[in-house]
């Protein structure tokens, strides 16, 4: 057992991580080794979820036919990105998660029940995919990369056309690469603490 | 204009940020200080949102007021461990985030007009909120804080007791404080790589 940091990270890759890091719509031609996406998805996965239960899973689109099926469904506006882009990959949220259960959340050996009811068992589903997956971008700017995510798309064309058992529910493509090099646009502002944060 | 990370975070900061952080249900007495919270939102802020629409709000819960009107509606299961935190955050998703749409995505005057249909309005709340959350989370961490994020309460409820003008809906109640000492329970397992990546 090892306990957290109890320092903060130092402020230099604080920037590295967080503050200087664009979303990235190009990308150098270098492509994305596969020991890339496995340190990414080995910094990602520690992320918490509720019971454990890690309902995100990721399809790398990486064969011509499958990013050709893919590309149909996004919105127009994507296209010319996604077809040039070293890698793409469709993150889904898995409403099947409940399976895994008894062996990712021992403590409750009953925790599968808690999960008959599908409109519930899909709000779980996609909101802890979606938490995993806001580790998953900033891991992979951990690994060293560019993510530029996406959910102009059509998500039943993508489920239809990638999962046809049904099971899984896409509702993020994510662009990555190693970053293009040069300026983009300027960024666009953030809130302010006070616009986000409030005390009672 | 900075250019993102082009090298992996080094490997003793991965741990740090990612592999050696638990889930928290205890804190050290240490409270956790405005300067902290500030730092957590100015690196969450950062992470990519569509049409970069922020819509995380976070409330910090500090009065022993507040606090006793949150404890009714969580798990019976979440009261003590809350009611002891140093802090204690509930995270939303605005729904009315399109109004701020002309300022932070200047380059679709329009775009606010995208989001008329209300339950599209909902889903983009709260997907991009949960995203953010997760940012949120690892930014706790690189603060050199624990967070421990809970899902089991009663949203309803807690969106009567703090957001009664119903813009606003709650999806994780987040412990924040020092890490407590010693070892907790042994960490669950988590999936791997071929659990979770494919390729096509």
């Amino acid at each position: 057992m090892t306990a957290p940091p109890v320092t903060a990270l130092p402020e230099q890759l604080q920037d590295l991580l967080f503050r200087q890091p664009r979303t990235a719509h190009a990308f150098a031609a270098e492509p994305v080794t596969e020991e890339q996406i496995q340190l990414v998805h080995d910094l990602a996965r520690y992320g918490p979820t509720a019971f454990n239960s890690q309902p995100l899973r990721v399809v790398l689109v990486r064969s011509a036919a499958a990013r050709e099926r893919l590309l149909p469904h996004l919105s127009s506006g994507n296209r010319a990105k996604t077809a040039a882009a070293p890698l793409v990959a469709v993150l889904a949220a898995d409403t099947g998660f409940p399976q895994r259960l008894p062996e990712l959340f021992p403590y409750e050996p009953r925790a599968a029940e808690w999960f008959a009811d599908p409109a519930q068992r899909e709000h779980h589903a996609r909101l802890n995919a979606a938490l995993q997956a806001g580790y998953f971008l900033i891991a992979v700017r951990a690994a060293g990369l560019a993510a530029g995510p996406m959910s102009g798309f059509d998500p039943a064309g993508v489920d239809a056309a990638f999962f046809p058992d049904g099971r899984l529910r896409s509702f993020l493509v994510v662009l990555i690469g190693h970053p293009a090099a040069g300026p983009g646009r300027e960024r666009p502002p953030r809130l302010g603490y006070d616009d986000v944060v409030s005390q009672v």
